[in-house]
């Protein structure tokens, strides 16, 4: 390998190969033989291929940022990494035909600022932006805050560049908006986690940047009101929704007592709040329209108190409150996850079901039901009872998983949203997916990698 | 087959089969040993348990309103076609999650009526909507005049059902907007001709109907202009873009010409024209926004003269300028076909390359320029020489294609933007791929299909 890359892009130091395995809440340690980090994508396949005449098992990883452990080997350790973060070119931005090409190893946010000097949109946003790269946010097929209006990273993508597990290159780097010559073999290693083959390099779709923006914390009653109001803003309020996040009151309370300089921007307190985002093509008027369909809003019940941000700095206050959620609920002791979907009409059924039986099975614990709900996507979140013990409270996690997951899945909902499956929730699959799923996975994991040398261990056992 | 669909579903009948084998534009007629309709989902996956038991070949047809012969088996006569005309259920409409569940054989237009009767939009539309059928739309990922806003079939469809190889029945019928739980298997179904398995039900995305519409009829100079009017109209025409077609001066000559009742909405002559439509969600404000858009465009050059429909009876004739203009073509003659995509910026660069190269070729012929430019999707028809023979014209067929081909696959186009590959492109595959991409596509037949029983023959030789 280092006859390929050059021996100084081999990491086999114990302490240098550490920002490689930790992972970054500090859930786990991996392990690995070393990390090979090559400069190209015919370095990459020189690498795979050499993997496969060896039967090494190689690890894709791009910014490390993964929520469920696809990016670090922790069985055996026999794994080697192969880092994408060199491959780091934006190697076109065409703002006439409103597409970009970047290597996998391009951070989310040099592509969403790339874009942004050619006046043009890249909307994928999440909280890792800075350090999660395009080559994983595609491996992962990952969400965020803008897919109500642009969709997530699989409808981002216009075509791909692909090393499959016997070294060939697969060029799909198409910039068409419509072809039908063929069976679609991008969206199979879009959200594959690096199990079918390794992304070197993606067609992006860009989009023209919001004219206006209208952003506002709303209080609604409850989740059964915010689905109202959510088809309503859909339907019209003013310019397109981009933005429909739901928080408890408990969330905000969480926010306000641990992220220093935030503030309720409503006078009293309200069980359920909404932080929502318009935008528009048009640069005047969107601000007025939203006032209206927030005053109809009002009148109907549907939302009981609103706060329109009236200056950029009032924007990222309200962002700031959403923001924050994901690291504060640290500051209340133990939490247990969950990231899950269930279809629309279903958003509130789900958030009373698996607040009930949290609180069932663990009295005391303090659900915390937050997250895309304009998407269907719940990051319902438990914090352990004030006072408890923290220990004691993460022993039951899986129990408590499988009481919320046995809930998604009656109400035909997904276990993983937006993370993906990874090494974590692996062993969840078989007992939520249709088998007949399940064996065409195996077999086209069989089928693009025989030897089973890519990411051996996420996604499928 | 009788004892599984009852043996009234069994056409043999020379005379009772001609629907289902003749190509609707008369171009050719198939021959089968017999057409099959079952009426469930389990029917059907009986009946394809029984061809793999018995090495049987089946064509799964819609509504047999396709363009490429994907629809229709041509060449020994030995395939069974299997009709999914008879499931034509409705399943369900989930107006509050903006999802419908339908069987493969309700028709596009059932589908957009059975969307609009819940207060919602599906918004696939194409010419043949009357007949054709979701399965068939899906299994070809149709195209149309609304895959600016919208997407094509593909970003149009959340979840499948889908009859394998074996007579194994895949329940993907997910409502869910996100879903990260595995291999993509969805998209791998969608556009496959019906190669790799046979699509039974479809959950199909909807949206708010528009608030607003605005059409407008443009004169613009050339398809450079066109091009840059589009990226401004998607920055800002006052709502969102929703058809942007571009024609030639002869396209609109053709249609005066030979549609009755259609006339000419602009006092001048122009090379070329753009048909728009912006919708909006807010019921006011629409046509004043794009006024002022198009007065910009005016005095900016891009357009040389508007109108703008001032009733929906004017809306309706400007849509008539273009969607009667696949059916005067032949009152003109002989046509030549291609229906292609290029990426956007090339859009221009192509037209006028292909006219060159058409006219030089056969000296006479007029080129037709027109198609859903604001995708890169240009049906280039070339019509044939005034007062010419046509078979002699026709005769040209594979030597005009393949001079058109070559620039498309020079500027990194597609052969086939929308109608897909059948039987009829099938031989040109070979030539336009990338053979990694060819050997891929064999893989996967292989794989999902291993006794070659769905649909042989199309796609794929």
């Amino acid at each position: 390998m280092a006859a390929i890359t050059g021996a100084r892009n081999i990491v086999t130091d114990a302490d240098a190969m550490v920002p490689y395995l930790k992972e970054w809440r500090d859930l786990f340690r991996g392990k690995a033989q070393a990390v090979v980090r090559p400069g190209s994508t015919a370095e990459v396949a020189a690498l795979v291929k050499l993997a496969a005449e060896t039967g090494t098992t190689l690890v894709p990883q791009g910014g490390n940022t993964g929520l469920v452990g696809g990016q670090i080997p922790i069985a055996e350790g026999r794994e080697i990494i192969l880092s994408l973060q060199r491959l780091d070119a934006i190697r076109t931005v065409d703002a006439q035909g409103d597409t970009m090409i970047v290597e996998a190893g391009v951070t989310l946010q040099r592509a969403q600022e790339a874009a942004e000097q050619a006046s043009r949109l890249f909307p994928l946003s999440l909280a890792s932006e800075g350090s999660c790269t395009v080559g994983g946010n595609l491996s992962t097929n990952a969400g965020g805050t803008a897919v109500l209006a642009y969709g997530n990273a699989r409808e981002l993508c216009m075509g791909l560049e692909v090393v499959l597990a016997d070294g060939r290159i697969w060029n799909g780097l198409r910039q068409l908006r419509k072809d039908n010559t063929g069976y679609d073999l991008k969206n199979l290693f879009i959200g594959a986690e690096g199990t079918l083959g390794i992304i070197t390099a993606a067609v992006l779709k860009l989009f023209p940047l919001p004219a206006a923006r209208a952003t506002a914390f709303l209080a609604v009653p409850g989740p059964e009101e915010a689905l109202a109001l959510l088809n309503a803003a859909k339907a019209g309020a003013g310019g397109t929704l981009t933005t429909f996040e739901l928080m408890s009151e408990l969330c905000l309370e969480f926010v306000l007592r641990h992220a220093p300089g935030t503030r309720d921007p409503l006078s009293a307190r309200s069980p359920w709040y909404v932080l929502m985002e318009v935008s528009s093509q048009s640069a005047s008027g969107l601000d007025e329209a939203v006032e209206t369909f927030l005053g109809e809003a009002m009148e109907t019940g549907l939302v009981t108190d609103a706060a329109i941000a009236a200056s950029l700095d009032q924007r990222a206050a309200f962002w700031a409150l959403r923001e924050h959620l994901s690291e504060v609920q640290r500051f209340e002791g133990g939490s247990i996850k969950h990231d899950v979907s269930v279809p629309l009409h279903a958003t509130a059924t789900f958030i009373r079901r698996a607040s009930a039986v949290s609180e069932a099975l663990i009295p005391g614990c303090r659900p915390l039901p937050f997250g895309h709900v304009g998407d269907g996507n719940v990051h319902f979140n438990v914090s352990q009872p004030v006072g408890g013990d923290k220990a004691a409270f993460l022993a039951r996690w899986a129990e408590l998983n499988s009481a919320v997951h046995a809930i998604v899945t009656e109400l035909n909902g997904s276990i993983s949203a937006e993370h993906g499956i990874g090494r974590l929730k692996r062993d969840l699959l078989p007992g939520v997916k249709d088998p007949v799923e399940l064996a065409l996975m195996r077999t086209l994991k069989q089928t693009l990698d025989p030897q089973g040398i890519l990411n051996p261990g996420a996604m499928l056992a």
